[in-house]
């Protein structure tokens, strides 16, 4: 009986791989750590003994899984094709055929990974029940995925959600790791609101409990004592706040999408983070009152073997 | 035989029809004038009317018409509900339903003219061709157009294309009618142009061939100046291409799209424009080389009935 259906996550430094059952039952999930050796040339074969073991463990046969979806962190083509994977030191490769050769030529789908984990917050996660939906993820550094008709967005280069590097703050002097100044990631990545944080502190003679941290300063900081009324974390996070509400409005007024989930390591502020985007987002967005909701996040780091899980249901 | 299609553009003060092949060709054009007596309540009888009696005329049978697209001037939900068209001061109104009922309950589809004339494009004009395309319209106002693997992403409350809200301009400081500041519109509509020139004018003392227009100054006046090399003008359509570039490439790294195609009567501009745009896009896009090509529309004013037409034939 086919009923199971497997995502992995391949990540520079670990490779998360779950079973789901075709409802969306996550059965059992473990990981494997990537050899980055020879430019990660064994990655592919080490996925598939890994699932080749596990599924025999479990008393599942391979021709009880409708397939195998995969995320990985890099642009992926439409037709499966990557033509470079930095994190990976992959090159001018096609990563699902190459598992799908190691696995009796089972069926394997891939995606980008951000892209993959919209699609596992859409399934299963904080955005379940929206079908046009965009994932912004808040980590360090910014990335997203938009699922349109619970499809993925892959973009004709395979680089659609790369919203981390859209243009929104104009008197930006620093220059982004793109080569670009005032990207969205230069202000609401972890790295970002440390940084904004600093600059805040050293223009301010306001006593602030964030002082105490130096150039140790972290997005936790500001974030915790943003939460405790501490001013200058206040106006730090009103800052990031504003710049997320900017590059959201500017989507949906593109999009007009069903909701936003908010993901990534800032997004553990929760719902105190969630409503000051919201209230910036609304701001920018006068337009009309017909707007996305937003929403956290849900599935976390499982996000990424959801949305691969579900890739090969589609 | 049913090798004909039509496509009818409703507007505020003119409503254009076309007759085509199924392959495209535009066999007929004419247009009606929208009476707006009652909130412009007989225009669907009108349409209907008019459509019976060329096709009367042209010895074509209503039989041999695939079916009727249209496009109206403001939000369409997925469903065809269009809830407030503020242009023709309809409410609350099923427009497709009602026009087929008034022609043998033939088929009939309708969708926002922005999106339209955006399909109409990308089938038959400036982006033939191309299958993931952005319309950006630069004419009075700043309008826009989805069109996402050959279909349009009209978005869930109907409102997906509305580009020229999105905020790009940080230090502007009067107000947009949408109510928001620093709105594409603000800067790259033809009014957006003209003002800009006006301030530019305002606190230069440079001479230019623009100052003998004084307030009555308009966005054809600072184009062709611009072109004969006036430097207050090539100053403000440096601006102007800036921000138009920052929205596109905002855009492009939200949806990785195969093309833009800039429309509307600032277009006109032609390669000039275009080049401006461009410069300006890759500018703001530093993350990859593979970027959207950026074209000129092509059809003018009968993009709007080539696009309904297609609207049909999807």
């Amino acid at each position: 009986m086919r009923n199971v259906c497997i995502g992995v996550d391949v990540g520079g430094s670990s490779i998360k791989i779950g079973v789901f059952n075709i409802g969306g039952v996550l059965i059992r999930k473990w990981q494997i750590p990537t050899k980055r050796k020879n430019n990660c040339d064994s990655v592919i074969k080490d996925i598939a003994n890994s699932i080749r073991k596990q599924l025999h463990r479990d008393g599942i046969a391979l021709q009880d899984c409708v397939g195998i979806g995969m995320g990985v962190p890099g642009p992926v083509k439409p037709d499966g094709y990557v033509e470079v994977c930095v994190n990976m030191g992959w090159r001018d490769k096609y990563p699902s055929k190459e598992l799908s050769e190691e696995l009796n030529n089972i069926r394997v789908k891939i995606g980008n990974d951000a892209n993959v984990a919209a699609l596992g917050e859409v399934w299963q996660g904080g955005a379940k029940g929206y079908d046009n939906v965009i994932m912004v993820t808040l980590g360090t550094g910014v990335g997203g995925g938009v699922v349109l008709g619970g499809k993925i967005v892959s973009g004709i280069h395979g680089m659609a959600g790369e919203i981390g590097h859209m243009h929104i703050r104009d008197e930006e002097q620093e220059r982004c790791n793109c080569g670009g100044k005032g990207c969205l990631e230069q202000v609401a990545s972890a790295t970002g609101i440390a940084r904004e944080a600093r600059r805040t502190l050293e223009c301010r003679d306001t006593p602030s409990i964030l002082r105490k941290y130096g150039d140790k300063i972290n997005a936790k900081n500001v974030l915790d004592a943003a939460k405790e009324g501490d001013s200058i974390a206040k106006e730090v996070m009103g800052t990031v706040s504003e710049y997320i509400g900017i590059a959201l409005a500017n989507i949906a007024l593109t999009l007009d999408p069903s909701a936003f989930v908010i993901g990534g390591g800032v997004s553990k502020a929760g719902e105190y983070i969630r409503k000051l985007i919201e209230v910036e987002y609304k701001h920018y967005m006068p337009l009309s009152k017909n707007r996305a909701i937003i929403v956290l996040a849900k599935l976390g780091n499982d996000a990424g073997i959801y949305g691969a899980a579900k890739l090969i249901l589609d």
